[in-house]
């Protein structure tokens, strides 16, 4: 007889894993290094270091290390929310009417709405350790600057958070929320920094944008005694700390003997999809299984389905080092689209060489179809889901109902990264019937391409 | 050795209460009945049935059944959120350096972010299995609206919900989610009804109130075939589907073989603290135990601390039946308060009873001193609190303060109803210092009293 498998299923507090997985280790070819835009050569320890604290440059540069210890103090923090929910979405199944199996791994139940607290915590806690006085970053949709100003209130840190002007504005109970964690908002551009007072100048009507904040987020880093910056997703090390989404499901569905025929995340740069499929892709590389990996992308950020792989800038205002990834180009610029998190013109070198290497897929797809899934599942499973998470859910019902089609039993696994309480805006726009699909012409996607800069 | 306590307990979905507890039954004196305003006599069956769904009157007049079963389907959709988690606050604890033993119950992870679903849930579902089309409802600050909308939405059945006209305008957000769930939202006093339209002729510009949007949710429930009006707090039948919350506290403390030597709830009308107690005020009337019950109240709405315990209507309408209370008469006008789910002039008979036989204690606190409270235990806890939810926060803080001054290690549990992620305008004005304090004074209490009927 086949075990009861439960609607929601928590791992005991013990089972949290000790160790994040180093997915890179496993992989045939490395990832290609960062390169200093400056001397063509790949950056430093000591480089990384004047941005970065220390230890996450260590993780950054490391393809060695397979497993790596996760602190005490992180753990004892991750927790408060973990493991999380390995949920059994029997509702959806129902509703389909598909003899496929559906999980979903819930990282909605924390105050940030989302996976970036795993990453946010452990990166305070490095910083905290070095002996820093605090951090700076950049947020867009928010749940980044979130995330960090809820680790930085436990580790006693200031934080200095640059939110995008035109989200600082829509959405002001954002920044409400990182206020609650003691997080400093300001408008980005803002006049707090020259990078910043350099576009203002030039156009001092501007919305502002992503690339303008993470240029006065590093200034205000590096200018500072004391002070470093801090990424939420793209980078290697960011990756690392969410394989501990990835690893807990692994546990939680060996229960059940369980084993994924489709894993399947959104991709905005990376770190969920990332954590999610380590412990899926290791097994995928070696041989041990054959699961088909899914990006799922907004069309109107098509990085992985239309982006180039090739060296590119992290940042509109050209100021970080070069990474090897697939691009739109740091010029792209996206047409309007409610997942704000999945609106970077980049993407996760290891996951860009893992497509490279064909050892995943892509797909990309409309947001008014994405909202259309993201409401049936609020009906069905009490969870309102964030527009990013809402991809990756459109794309498991799609696989979903294929089974239906075939008759195909297989097990999906999906990422359900956050919640969409501060995104009721867009919500608010599919109801009403006036959300829009913006198509990329060829046109758009050659102008970004242009901007890549030449490396030898 | 004493047993390792986790952050966070979650029940085994085969651990949740196969049966609601009626903590009515093991009351000395049984609570006094419901009367029709018309002619002072009890309300019967048949008066109750033209106005809810049969079977929550049948539960609403039983005294007699200890131990009510919950449907199967209603379990079956509680085990997408339940058993909910039972949290040990240990940074708290630690924070105040207490020897007290914290514990929460933690009933926010659901898309309505409360315990409003646990009665929402089985509402809806006696009324679809009644063959009814739909029901109607009033909400203020919106939990009790989202969480009705959900429900329906899973039955299949049509809603619409009265919201009280300042809330609609001041919080879009929650409208918007009530819509998510195919809830038809209009902003009361409304013209869809004859009681909304005597109202807009009188004062065209009112902002409307929780009691006229009773008046308008009722009489759209009466008036049409096949519809029925549900309420979410104050009922008998609404205390018994959250005794589901109390009943997992009981069997996950077991496990640590603990017992709480206070019990601290937050009350507006009561559903959240009746449900909260059921199996500790049980211990309690039965001499098994002895716990500290403690309501807490806001200070601008300070039904038990100041009011009456009288026969009154539940709504500033007048226009529902008299129920025996702390009240501080239905034409008391709160100050203006965030915790918008505590603002209600009545409290549930049940609990009135029991306070006024001396088995629970009230205290009525400043909302300044609950937002401290609420700021810092986000810090700590990695959860946002609902305003509502803070009030418990606070008392349960203050007596694990008076703790560490008198060095006993007392169990605190307290009820964590929800999360404030639709309360930012309130966390604004806090973090801004514009919050206010509003005192009641002894005039405006004698003035809401005058306004109690007269019952032989």
């Amino acid at each position: 007889m086949q075990k009861k498998i439960p609607y929601r299923t928590y791992l005991r507090e013990d089972q949290l894993p000790k160790y994040w997985y180093n997915l890179r280790t496993v992989m045939k070819e490395d990832v290609p290094p960062m390169l200093n835009p400056g001397t063509g050569k790949p950056m430093t320890f000591e480089e990384l270091s004047a941005v970065f604290s220390e230890e996450c440059v260590k993780q950054e540069l490391d393809s060695a290390t397979e497993y790596v210890e996760i602190p005490e103090e992180v753990r004892h923090i991750y927790t408060e929310y973990r493991p999380s929910p390995l949920v059994r979405a029997y509702n959806v199944e129902k509703a389909l009417n598909t003899p496929a199996k559906i999980y979903y791994k819930f990282e909605g139940n924390n105050t940030s709405g989302s996976h970036k607290l795993n990453s946010a915590i452990p990166q305070a806690y490095y910083a905290k350790k070095q002996g820093l006085k605090g951090l700076t970053t950049e947020t867009g949709a928010g749940q980044w600057g979130t995330a960090v100003s809820e680790a930085c209130s436990y580790f006693g840190l200031d934080l200095d958070v640059f939110m995008v002007k035109v989200s600082y504005e829509q959405k002001p109970f954002r920044k409400t929320l990182m206020r609650v964690f003691g997080g400093k908002v300001v408008a980005s551009p803002s006049d707090t920094t020259e990078a910043g007072k350099k576009i203002l100048e030039i156009n001092p009507a501007t919305g502002g944008s992503l690339g303008c904040a993470i240029s006065e987020a590093v200034e205000a880093a590096v200018t500072r005694e004391g002070y470093r910056y801090v990424l939420g997703s793209v980078l290697n090390h960011v990756l690392l700390h969410q394989s501990v989404i990835g690893l807990e499901c692994e546990t939680a569905l060996k229960l059940y003997d369980e084993y994924p025929d489709i894993v399947i995340g959104c991709a905005g740069g990376g770190s969920n999809l990332g954590g999610l499929i380590a412990p899926f892709m290791r097994d995928k590389i070696t041989g041990k299984a054959n699961p088909e990996i899914i990006a799922v992308e907004p069309m109107s950020c098509p990085s992985f389905t239309r982006g180039s792989y090739a060296y590119d800038f992290c940042d509109t205002g050209r100021i970080t080092p070069l990474a090897k990834m697939y691009t739109l180009g740091s010029g792209f610029i996206p047409s309007p689209d409610h997942a704000g998190g999945l609106r970077f013109h980049g993407m996760s070198p290891i996951l860009s060489k893992l497509y490279h290497d064909g050892y995943m897929k892509a797909v990309a797809v409309k947001q008014t179809e994405v909202f259309k899934a993201a409401v049936e599942f609020a009906k069905l499973e009490t969870i309102l889901p964030a527009p990013e998470s809402s991809h990756a859910i459109y794309v498991a019902m799609q696989e979903a109902i294929k089974c239906r089609e075939t008759g195909e039993a297989k097990t999906i696994l999906f990422g359900l990264t956050g919640t969409g309480f501060f995104d009721m805006t867009a919500y608010e726009s599919y109801l009403n019937g006036t959300m829009k699909d913006h198509a990329i012409s060829d046109e758009d996607i050659k102008a970004g391409l242009s901007t890549l800069p030449k490396v030898e």
